[in-house]
Order: C-alpha cells, then sequence, then structure tokens
C-alpha cells in the first residue's frame, strides 16, 4: 500500500505547522502504508525570492529564476524530513534531481516528460518516509526547472501514477472541494465526491482548490484524488472518474467576478476574420469567452468576448498590433460583468440544470447580458453588483431541490 | 587567462552589494579573462538555516542539515547569476552537482574527491561567467554534501586546480594578510606577499583571513592566491611559494586569546603515558602546544599543555573517562593567558628573529610562562593582561628594524 500526500506551503509556514504535517504523515505511515509527501516552499517564500529577484535584475534570465526558485521547496522538504525524524520515523527528503522528474527544457513552466523513480523506490524500501520537492524537476541539462504556479498538486499526481499509489491525498486550507465558494455562498456544501470532469470545469471557473493541470492528468492515469484540509481532520472531497448516479445532480455553482468584456467595433465582415482572432489568442494561451457578433450595414461587424482580467493588456497590445491586418475600428473592454456558472455531469443529457437557473435569475429579476454553455456546464453573463445574490439563489434552488450530493 | 574569485557571505548580503560583487567580476572578464566566481550564502543565512533545523529537530539527520544548508549558496549563486546578467554580461550559476564537485560521504564535513568541469568548461566556452555554489558538493549517491565553515574558500582553490587558473582572487572583509590583527596592533602592516607555509602558521594562530585547509591545497597545487577587500581597490595580499630574499623577513605576529591551559596532576610516570594523552587528543582531533611535564617525589609527574578554549569541554570528557587507564588524580583548567607568536620562514635558519621578541619582552618586563617553537614560528605563553601590548611591542620591533616587508 502506497499514499502520496500534497501539503501546500501554508500548511508548511511555521516550525508548528510543520510539525503538525510531520505528524499527518507519520498517522499514515503507523496505518502501514509506504508515504511518499510533496510539499511546496514555506509560507510566502516563492514570492519573496521572486520579489528578490526582481530587485537584483528585472531582467534576469528564467533560468536563474528557476535555479533561485528551487530552493523554496528543497528547504521545505529537508526541514519536513527532519519534523518527520523527531517524531522517531526514518526519512529522506529528494529534490527534483533526485526523484528523478525529469521536464522539458522550458524555463519557468516546464512540462513533466517522465519520472525515473528508482531512488524513491530505494528509499521507501529502505523503510524511509520519502519527502519529494514540488513544483520543480530538471531539463536535459540537469538544470532545475519549474513547472508553472502551483504545481506542487501535478507533481504530487505525477508521482502517484508512477508509483501506482492507491491514494493522492491533497492536503490545503479549505476542507475539500464545495459546492460553491464558502465565502460568497453561505449554503455551500463540502462535496463528497466530485468527477474530473466536473473538477476540470471548476478548476477553469476560479475554483482554486485544485490546479487544472494536476485534474487533468489524474484524469489520464485515473489516479483517484482526495482534497482535505491539513488543519482539520474531515473526510474531504474524493475526485474520480464518474460514477452512474440516479438523478441528476449539480457539483458546483461557481463565480468569476475577474473578467472583462472587450469590444472590437467594424471589423471587415471576411472569411477568416475569427480565425484570426483566435490564433491571437492562441499565441497569447488566452482563452475567450461569452464570444458574439453584430453585423453592420457598411459591411463590416462588431465583435465581443470576455477574458480574464489579467488577460487583457495581452489582449490590448496583440490587437494593436494587428490593426492592419484586421482592419478594424477600434478596441475597448470594461468591466463590470461577472460569470455565473453550473457544473453538472448529468447536464448533457438533461436540460433540467440550465433551465432550474435560469428560472431562478428570472425569479430574482436579475437581468441576463448572455449565455454560454459546453457539455457539462451553463454560464451567463450578469452585472457583478449582483453576482453573490444571483450565487446564493442558484445554489439554494439546487440544494433545496436536493439536486446537491451532500 | 582565467580567474577564480570567491566572494565571502558579507560580499553578497545585500542587493547592493550582490550588485558591487557583479561589477568586480564583469571588470576582470572586461580585462579579457574567463571568469569563474564561488560564492558563500548571503550574511547571516547559514546560521538562520541551523537554527531552523534546530528548532525543527535538535537531532535532524546530517545528511537533511547538509541539504538545507546548500540552499543557502545555490540562492547566492542564482542572485550573483543575475547582477551579471543585468550589466549586459552572459552568467549562468552551477550548484555543486552540475560543477561536478565530487566528495566523500561525511554530511557536514565532507572532503573533495574529484571534480569533473566539463559544465563548466563548456560554459566558458559558451562565453558565460560562471558562478559556482561553494561549500557543496555531492556524494556517490548524488546528495549534497558540505564541506565545513568556511569552505567556500576551498571549493575556489579546488577550482582554479582543476581549471589551471592563472590566479584565485579570494575577496574578503578585510584588505589582504597583515603583519597582525590590526584592531589589536596599531601599525600593522598589510603584507604584499607570503609564502604558503607562513599563512599556514598564520592561519592555524587564528588569522582567520584564510581557512587552513584552503591555503594546504593551495600549496599542494600550486595555485596564487590574492587575498583582498570585496569593498575597496587595493593590492591585496599574494599567497605563494616562498621567493628567496636577501635578510630576514617575518611575515606576522599573532595573538591567541583564545587558549586555557589543563592540568594533570599525579598521572602515572611510566612509558606511553605521552602516547595515551596524544591518542586521546588525536581521536577528538584537538591540538595541544606548550606541553610541560615535572617529576613528582612520589614517582608520578604532573602534566600540563594547552588547547583551543572551544575544546576544552571535549578534553575534560575525554580524560574523565580514562581515569583509570592514566591513573590520574585529577584534572583542571584555568585560562587567563595567551599565546604570541612571530611567524618567519626566515627563523629556521636564522636565531635573530625569536631572540628579537625575547628582547623586546624582557625590555617591557613581560614574564614568560612558557615556550614553544617549530620551524617557522616561535610562541611564547604570557598572561592574557599583557596580550595587546605585548603583541605592540614586539610587532615595533621589528617592522622598525626594517623587517616587515611593506
Amino acid at each position: 500500500m502506497l499514499i502520496v500526500q500534497k501539503y501546500g506551503g501554508s500548511s508548511v509556514a511555521t516550525p508548528e505547522r510543520m510539525a503538525n504535517v510531520a505528524r499527518r504523515v507519520v498517522s499514515a505511515r503507523l496505518l502501514g502504508y509506504k508515504v511518499v509527501v510533496v510539499v511546496s516552499a514555506r509560507g510566502d517564500t516563492t514570492d519573496e525570492l521572486i520579489e528578490l529577484a526582481k530587485t537584483t535584475n528585472p531582467n534576469h534570465s528564467k533560468r536563474e529564476l528557476d535555479a533561485l526558485l528551487a530552493t523554496g521547496e528543497q528547504q521545505s522538504c529537508a526541514l519536513l524530513a527532519m519534523a518527520i525524524q523527531a517524531l522517531g520515523h526514518h526519512a529522506v527528503s529528494l529534490d527534483a534531481w533526485l526523484a528523478g522528474i525529469s521536464t522539458t527544457s522550458t524555463h519557468s513552466n516546464a512540462r513533466i516528460k517522465s519520472i525515473n523513480a528508482e531512488r524513491i523506490k530505494l528509499e521507501l524500501d529502505n523503510n524511509n518516509i520519502v519527502v519529494v520537492a514540488g513544483f520543480q524537476g530538471f531539463n536535459r541539462r540537469g538544470d532545475f526547472t519549474t513547472l508553472g504556479r502551483g504545481a506542487s498538486d501535478l507533481t504530487a499526481v505525477a508521482l502517484a501514477a508512477v508509483l501506482h499509489a492507491d491514494t493522492c491525498e491533497i492536503y490545503t486550507d479549505v476542507e475539500g472541494v464545495y459546492s460553491a465558494d464558502p465565502r460568497i455562498v453561505k449554503n455551500a456544501v463540502k462535496l463528497p465526491e466530485i468527477s474530473y470532469l466536473e473538477m476540470l470545469e471548476l478548476a477553469s471557473l476560479g475554483a482554486n482548490v485544485l490546479a487544472k493541470r494536476s485534474v487533468g492528468l489524474a484524469k489520464k492515469y485515473g489516479i483517484k484524488l482526495v482534497v482535505k484540509s491539513s488543519m482539520k481532520d474531515s473526510q474531504g472531497t474524493i475526485v474520480k472518474e464518474e460514477t452512474k448516479v440516479e438523478g441528476i445532480y449539480i457539483s458546483g455553482v461557481a463565480v468569476d467576478k475577474n473578467i472583462v468584456r472587450v469590444n472590437i467595433s467594424s471589423i471587415k465582415d471576411e472569411p477568416g476574420v475569427w480565425f484570426k482572432v483566435f490564433s491571437i489568442m492562441d499565441k497569447g494561451n488566452i482563452s475567450i469567452d461569452f464570444i458574439q457578433q453584430a453585423k453592420q450595414d457598411d459591411g463590416t461587424k462588431d465583435i465581443s468576448f470576455t477574458v480574464a482580467k489579467d488577460e487583457v493588456d495581452g489582449v490590448m497590445e496583440a490587437f494593436n498590433g494587428s490593426t492592419h491586418r484586421l482592419g478594424f475600428e477600434s478596441i475597448s473592454y470594461h468591466g463590470g460583468i461577472a460569470k455565473l456558472s453550473v457544473v453538472s455531469t448529468g447536464m448533457a443529457t438533461n436540460p433540467a440544470v440550465p433551465s432550474m437557473m435560469f428560472e431562478a435569475l428570472f425569479d430574482a429579476g436579475i437581468n441576463i447580458d448572455s449565455i454560454s454553455t459546453s457539455e457539462i456546464r451553463a454560464s451567463v453573463l450578469i452585472d457583478i453588483d449582483e453576482a453573490d445574490g444571483a450565487a446564493n439563489l442558484v445554489h439554494e434552488k439546487f440544494r433545496s431541490g436536493k439536486y446537491i450530493k451532500e
């Protein structure tokens, strides 16, 4: 029996919390599991190192930033190994190189290529609890790379896949995956389980519990994920392959206020315009939603779409650099909007879910700006000031109707 | 032309100082040198990490401490590479693994076994300034080891040897090697040059400018060392093979107040007693000096010697554990003494140096407790309260007589 556990930076921020994590790790060991633990850098270490790098040289090479950031996880790893040793158990820390986590060469956003887990297996066989540095890997030259923000989850899932772990537990500062953000929706319910697909949608919609790439990887290798609190003892949420259930359940109501609408006026109405627009977005790896277009009498059209707030500078820059190629008149953006979504795998075969959402909004007199749907998600664009209230209303509609599995 | 430069922790403690070091490194590059830079951890980083490790687990494994400490140098390396890049030059940081510094397995006090400098050479050929983490290596398992305190100098000298560097520059917070500690002796003179052997003696006598192991290694491979200030622009001191010079020169007057005298009374006066005493000292790697013995009428003898203050606990413990084997009556120690030494390679063939020291002390009425000499050193044990005055007198005797080369 082998278990992979992952603890985020806030869970190991102080020696006291580190000791608490060590106790949890040892509990799993005492249950008879071989244990591999993945940790992030302590507290704000990563942000502080980034700040220091900027002060030293705003145009530092990404390679050096990765070399610098890798130390954050190496430190928390070594300290956790010591904390486990303090409880009388054997433990070793392994950085990405020793853990055999080989990646592509793209610094600051590398992809895991393969994992040679010989050393990890050896240490497990030697009765050690193995503590692995999350977020980092090494490229073909042996240089440290990093996997992008929040990627310690990814390290944990990848190790679980390679080691054929029974479970991959993601410990975090919340108690699991909720049917809505508990800070916004007062009756939000902790879900006992959720499917990979639904979790992927929720992650895209801004639920920060699990990084999207990690869920994708877990889905690919069928790794059972458990998301739970590193502070409290509670069940947590199991993320796994969809199970056939009677009835329709929704897995979440999500509000994303971090979006703006981009309007482009008088763009040439000719074949290939949308292709050009999408290729600009693709280059910047920018997702767009709520696409609309309106033809004008002069043979041009106005188009609009939403993007994440922190992408908008990139969008404006890209379009302003393509004025000639696209031949539009002006581009502008405005905020004041929010995206309210309901996620449910049942939706694909049953239209009840979106219509219940629309009903709740209609009853409350909330105006819907536009609608966007996918196989397992229905989203509406509404006024940002009405977003929290709307989320509560919609959530309550489903909860009281027993459409949320508690 | 290749130069190895080493900067200590205080030289890179802040972004401003780091930028200053980067400027010095680039100056050497602009003179046409290929440059390899070795850096220590910034400021108090190492002490802080040790403290953190103790808080986490007072009985942590040495392996984990080494893994933790290694991050200190990795950070300063990456930051210095960034600071060099800020000046428009190419730079890469290499940790011990990437720099190929292979060591024995003894954690916290490993010895360098060999250096595979392929990567360093490759980066130099690619027009990079190469920044290497000091103080660390890796063992046959690939785990980080550390080389003991002050061992960044050792890293620099070893790299200079492997890379056949023209010079190894050790940048520090003093301007070079002085004929005496300038805080004690007001007319202390910065030496333009000193031989390896004299430097070794001075290092043993508590001059902290260069670690003894580094000088030994430099001597073994004939590496020309230059000790100079990282803050000021000045000549520094060259440490190299002894040159034949006319006349007798002394290289330093040293005061060591960090000693105590250990007295063992009524030890059996039989063959092998000193062998047993020395073997106890050897086990603890403890150096002793000023050995004296006095036979008693009852067929026993009293013996005494000096040891460094911070070794005395170990000495007491070792002897108290050997009471039966050595059959002595009591052991005690007392301070209040200091060791005043003059170092000169000319001494071996000319007795003028020790006699000038004795003359200076005699003229001032300073009582000499005992005397100890080696090939290139003459030391006296005196009252600690008279030590600073005596050092000034002795130093002035040699300086005014032109026995110190300025």
